[in-house]
C-alpha cells in the first residue's frame, strides 16, 4: 500500500526527469468562479500529462535486471506515452497494447518515444492473452496504468508540488479538485496532501453519466458506470475506482462532483483564451467544475489539476467555435 | 541608458509579481530541428504575454507622488494590457488610448484589467494630440512600448531567467532566438545575456517583409520596412527598430533571421500540439526559425522565446485545420 514515504521515494528516483510544472491563474476565471482559482498545469508535463510520473515511478524502482528485459503496458492513451519514454528515458524496451482502432496519432507518438506497439482487434482478440504471452516470452513486467502502489505513489508527487506550491501562494485552505478515472492520480494527491497540507480536502470531478467514483465514495462501496465508452473525456472512463485505489480515497477524500460535457468543453475553451495552456476535456472536469459548478463549493481557494492536453485538434477546433466568443 | 543594474533592479521591483515562466521542450521539436530546443513561454506570463514585466518595472519606479496620478499608453495589443494590470495592481488609474477599430475582445480585455479606454477615429483623430492632452490634465506619465529604459529593464528580465534556467539544464553555448518588434524584449535580453550567459547568442526574429531589425543590424543603421500592415503577427510589427532599443541590440546581436506567415502558423500548430501551449503569430516566429531555418544556425541548442499568448481563436482553428495532420 502506498504512503507518503514512497511518495517521498518516488519523488527523489524522479528527480528533474519530470517538470515542476507551474500554478497559473487568471482573474477572468477568478471572476467566472467568484472565487480564487490556481491550475495546477499538468498538461506541461512531458508526453502532455501527469501519467509520465507514475510510469516512471514503476520503470525505476525495478531491480537492473528485471528492468532490463523491458516493460509492457495496455493503454491507447496517456499511459502508454508515460510508460514508454519512461522506458526509453532508462534505456529499456517497452511494449505497449493498443487496440487496433485507436487514433493513428496516439499510435504514432508512442512509438515515437520509444515503444514497440502490438495492435490487437477488438473483437477477435484476446488482450490480455496476447499481453501475458509476450511478458511471458520476454520477462517483461507489466505496469498497470492506476491499481500499482508504485504509479500511485509517482502521481502523488503532484501533490508534493501542490503542498509546496500552495505555501508559496499563501493558500491555507482549499479544495483540490483532480480529474478521475481510476483513481491513481487522486489517490497519489490525496495521500501527499495529508500529510503534507492537511487543511486541502481533495475531491474527484468525472463526467456525468462516468461519475462512478463520485457515486462510490458516496456508497461507501465500489460502484459501476452503465456505460463503458461514449464520453469526449476519453482519459477518465474506466469501468469503476480501482481496488487499490477506492480504499485510499474513501475517508480521504470530499464529496465527488461531476460535469457535462459541454462544460468540459466550456472549461478547455477557457483555458485556451486566459491561461494559454491546452487541456484535454478529460484533464479539463476539475477546471470545469471549478468555473461552473460553484454552488458544491465552500472554499474560497480552489487548485483545479490540469491532467493532461493530449486533445485531437479538431475538437478543440470545434469547441472554439462553439464557445469563443 | 539601460544596463544590468537597471534590469537587476527591475527584477526586486517585479519580485513575484511576474511568473518565472517555464522552459519547455519536447523530442517532437527536436527531431524537426536537428538540434535541442527549448522554449521560453511568457505566452503563460500574466495577461498573456512578457509586456506585464515592462509595465510593471515602469510603473513601479515612480516616486508615489506621480504614479498615484496614473499612467497611459498608446497600444491595441499586448501593451495596453501589462500597463493597464500593473497599473491597477498598483491601485492607480491608467488609460489606455486604442483604435475604434481594434478588436472588441483587445479593448475588453484592457478594460477587465482595469483601464480607462479612450478611443480615436484613425481616419479623423490626432492619437498623439488626444494623449498629450489628457496627460496634461491629469498628470498621467506615459508609457512607450519599447523605447524607455525601465521597459526594457523589465523585458530584461526575461533574460536573466534565460540565463539562469540555461545554466540549471546545462546549457553552455546557445542561440537565443526572440521575436522582434521595436526592440524592447530583444535588447532587454541581449544586456541582461551580456553579463549573465556572455556565451549565448541572442537573435532576433521577425516576419518577412517586416524584417527591419534584421536589415537594421546588416546595415549599421536604422532600416524601416515598406508596409506598416498586413501582417499576421500584428504584435510585432514596427515600423522600424527604436532610437534606444537599436543602438543596444547593435554589437549585442547576431545575424537577423525571418520567416513566413506559413512557418510561424506552423510554429504555433507544433506549439499546441507537442508543447501544450497557446501562443500568437508573432510570438511563434522565434520557434519558427528555430524549426525550419536551422540552416541559419550553427548552435546545438537553441532557446527560443515564445513571447505572447493572445490569438484570435479563429485564427488558431484556421491554422490547426490546415498544419495539424
Amino acid at each position: 500500500m502506498t504512503d507518503i514515504a514512497m511518495i517521498e521515494a518516488a519523488r527523489q528516483r524522479i528527480g528533474d526527469e519530470a517538470s515542476r510544472t507551474p500554478f497559473l491563474s487568471s482573474p477572468f476565471l477568478d471572476d467566472i468562479a467568484g472565487r480564487k482559482i490556481f491550475v495546477k498545469a499538468e498538461c506541461l508535463q512531458r508526453t502532455g500529462s501527469f501519467k509520465f510520473r507514475g510510469g516512471w515511478s514503476a520503470v525505476s524502482a525495478l531491480t537492473p535486471d528485471v528492468r532490463k528485459r523491458g516493460v509492457i503496458a495496455f493503454s491507447s492513451g496517456n499511459h502508454a506515452q508515460g510508460v514508454a519514454l519512461a522506458a526509453a528515458l532508462h534505456g529499456v524496451p517497452s511494449v505497449i497494447i493498443m487496440p487496433q482502432d485507436a487514433p493513428k496519432i496516439k499510435i504514432d507518438n508512442t512509438r515515437a518515444y520509444g515503444a514497440e506497439v502490438v495492435l490487437f482487434d477488438r473483437a477477435k482478440d484476446d488482450r490480455d492473452a496476447i499481453g501475458a504471452k509476450l511478458a511471458e516470452e520476454r520477462g517483461l513486467t507489466l505496469i498497470k496504468p492506476f491499481d500499482e502502489p508504485l504509479v500511485i505513489a509517482g502521481q502523488g508527487t503532484v501533490g508534493l508540488e501542490i503542498a509546496e506550491q500552495g505555501r508559496e501562494h499563501g493558500i491555507e485552505t482549499a479544495d483540490v479538485l483532480v480529474p478521475c478515472g481510476g483513481g491513481g492520480l487522486t489517490s497519489g494527491i490525496a495521500l501527499a496532501l495529508e500529510t503534507k497540507a492537511p487543511h486541502y480536502t481533495v475531491r474527484t470531478c468525472e463526467p456525468e453519466k462516468f461519475d462512478d467514483v463520485a457515486r462510490s465514495l458516496a456508497s461507501g462501496k465500489i460502484e459501476r458506470n452503465e456505460a463503458l465508452s461514449g464520453s469526449i473525456c476519453d482519459a477518465i472512463i474506466t469501468p469503476q475506482p480501482g481496488s487499490i485505489t477506492f480504499p485510499i480515497m474513501t475517508g480521504r477524500c470530499g464529496k465527488g462532483m461531476a460535469v457535462t460535457e459541454d462544460e468540459a468543453l466550456r472549461a478547455m475553451v477557457l483555458a485556451f483564451l486566459r491561461l494559454k495552456v491546452v487541456i484535454e476535456p478529460g484533464g479539463a472536469v476539475a477546471l470545469a467544475a471549478a468555473l461552473f459548478r460553484g454552488d458544491e463549493i465552500d472554499a474560497d481557494t480552489v487548485i483545479a489539476v490540469a491532467s493532461g492536453g493530449n486533445v485531437d485538434p479538431a475538437v478543440m477546433a470545434a469547441a472554439l467555435a462553439r464557445f469563443a466568443d
